[in-house]
């Protein structure tokens, strides 16, 4: 009875994948936003000046579009440099993955919330939730994975270090981007998109390497 | 003539594919979803109060969405498991991986439909009938993979008890839980709910690692 | 300068990047659809019986649906089947295959036309001439991945003779079944959809086995 | 300290997986646009001459689909040239791919916006723009892969040079033809389809081959 192969064991073993839906909800997730842009009607553009208004009123909507595909670049680029130092999976760490992509895929709809309603704290707040449950899935995938032997022993010590200070750092900065919501959602979300900025092109700058 | 290589021997062979294939369709069903969470319209926003409210109203959605994600990690966990175990393909193995896929991409318009006639009878049984179809194809293809001489011989029989206890073990408390119905839809669905959450999270509790 | 790799020469070589993007072209597709599935309005649904109604108004379109999906199947094996057979890839064989995916991807317009004016030659004619695309682009794939010599020697003749059999065929039939349409539409669609379930379940009719 | 490894240098290492996303971004936005395609209502139609007149008023629809499709594929085989000429990846690379999916992506719109407003010099500019930034971040990605040390030194000078060679005349005559608009959109629309045509289908012509 004992040899036989237990299920759970068998199950969520291949990291290849993990990593291809995860390609692929992240994929379908920043080319859905595309079908929020709408082609002016033309009914409503008689002159090349109609045509640029039109254009112009479209522009929050782009904004939103960019900053979600650069939170879903930034947060791929994690997952992907996480799943890239493991050795295997299993079960658990498939789950905590799927937590992380439910969480990837509701991104642009809290981004349009937080677009559509910017002076709002509650809308902030939701925003800030979703990035904080990336981080934390990405962390807790990260401490399953070392904790379950699935991170090879020889880079365990160093990467994890590197990895789980990225990870607290970035969502230390968030943390104090949302709070400063009791001033003004402005200044969090100011602070916010220069925190993802920052990860996006911070290898550019040499002083900013060290976060 | 009979050395001609017959189209049906050549065609279907490439696991990866069908792995592939299989993650493009669960990575779109997963995120196509969130579709159906509309962001508040500006207009019928006045106040904090209202942004509220209105995010409150929009819960059975993202309910019907988390249980549809929790069903569809279920069924690709359980269709990895069963691939990773093959040792090749066949074109009546990818027929009956079709026919799975099919049912799981019908899964977002039967959770929705249990979501919104949650007292109907049947919409509990074309639920049930969906979760049936899955673990059903599921088993028609571990049982043709074994029978065509696709699982390596060396695993074959402890691991084909393993996950073929598994479906039949899940699918007698799914259709238990189905046939609860005629006392109340609420308790055929909490049953369906709790069977699906310890396939996710039993790992976790020693106890209910057996079923 | 002669010694300069050429553009063309260098592009379109990954045989593995063509068949991700098919299957992400399929996997979109064959899930896009349900998106045509619409649960029944609760305003509409007063009783078992009334949502029993709605969800049998519902057939027509679900049957549309298996039909995309068992179409879409077939060709996804069959250029699967393809595939496997070259051993690498050129720019003109990276063209025909975006001609094939395109046709695959407007796949369930023309099912939905059909499906809708199943009474109307023009319709029948639409649906057959995108099958007869798909053909089409499958042969003149394979035809130039022959000449280029992108088939591996040992092969070539076997399995490029059972590959272009069955392609011809199965065009001849569906060509044989729009010509019915002559007679009814209705003639030509059922022969059509028989001759796709022979290429769905054939291998289990010994004697269908030699189309 | 010093000997930690620092996440930027481990993150976006995997060129694999930046292929996977983006043949997930091109297959989804190659098959989005479909859905724009709708099948006539049966209301409207009452004969065979209405089927007739209402697919022939869908026909500008299908021409822009075609037109993004063929953009698509060209850059899609731009990319994938590229990355298959590279040994690893890094971070920056990944950011400059990201820019470029998000450029990919967007292009349904752009084209759409052509295809409604075509007397338009401004609808034409942003058409153009989209296609410029396209091969910008192919440029900027590939002249980054070379400064940093990602392409395997043995082809860097030949390869390198088809490489720019190809972008540069494309984007050249790209913005030839974009200036046109100064005569007549109608100029700069018929060029900027010759010049993507011509990088389908040249390699049938061997004059054109040297572009």
């Amino acid at each position: 009875m004992a040899i036989q192969p237990h299920y759970n064991r068998l199950a969520g073993r291949s990291l290849e994948r993990i990593a291809a839906l995860s390609d692929g909800v992240f994929a379908v997730a920043m080319t859905l936003m595309v079908l929020d842009l709408h082609v002016p009607s033309m009914a409503a553009v008689q002159s090349a000046a109609d045509l640029a208004r039109a254009l112009l009123a479209l522009a929050p909507r782009v904004l939103v579009y960019l900053m979600s595909f650069l939170t879903l670049g930034i947060f791929w680029l994690g997952q992907q440099t996480q799943l890239s130092n493991l050795s295997s999976s299993d079960r658990d760490l498939a789950w905590l993955q799927f937590a992380f992509l439910c969480a990837a895929s509701v991104l642009p709809f809290t981004t349009a919330l937080i677009a559509e309603f910017v002076t709002f704290r509650l809308a902030l707040l939701v925003y800030w939730a979703n990035i904080l449950l990336l981080g934390a899935m990405l962390l807790a995938s990260w401490r399953h994975a070392r904790r379950a032997g699935l991170v090879p022993d020889d880079q365990a010590i160093a990467v994890a270090c590197a990895i789980e200070r990225r990870i607290l750092v970035a969502q230390a900065l968030y943390a104090a981007a949302a709070a400063l919501c009791v001033i003004s959602t402005w200044w969090s979300l100011g602070l916010i998109l220069l925190v993802q900025l920052n990860y996006a092109i911070a290898p550019r700058l040499p002083w900013l390497r060290q976060l």
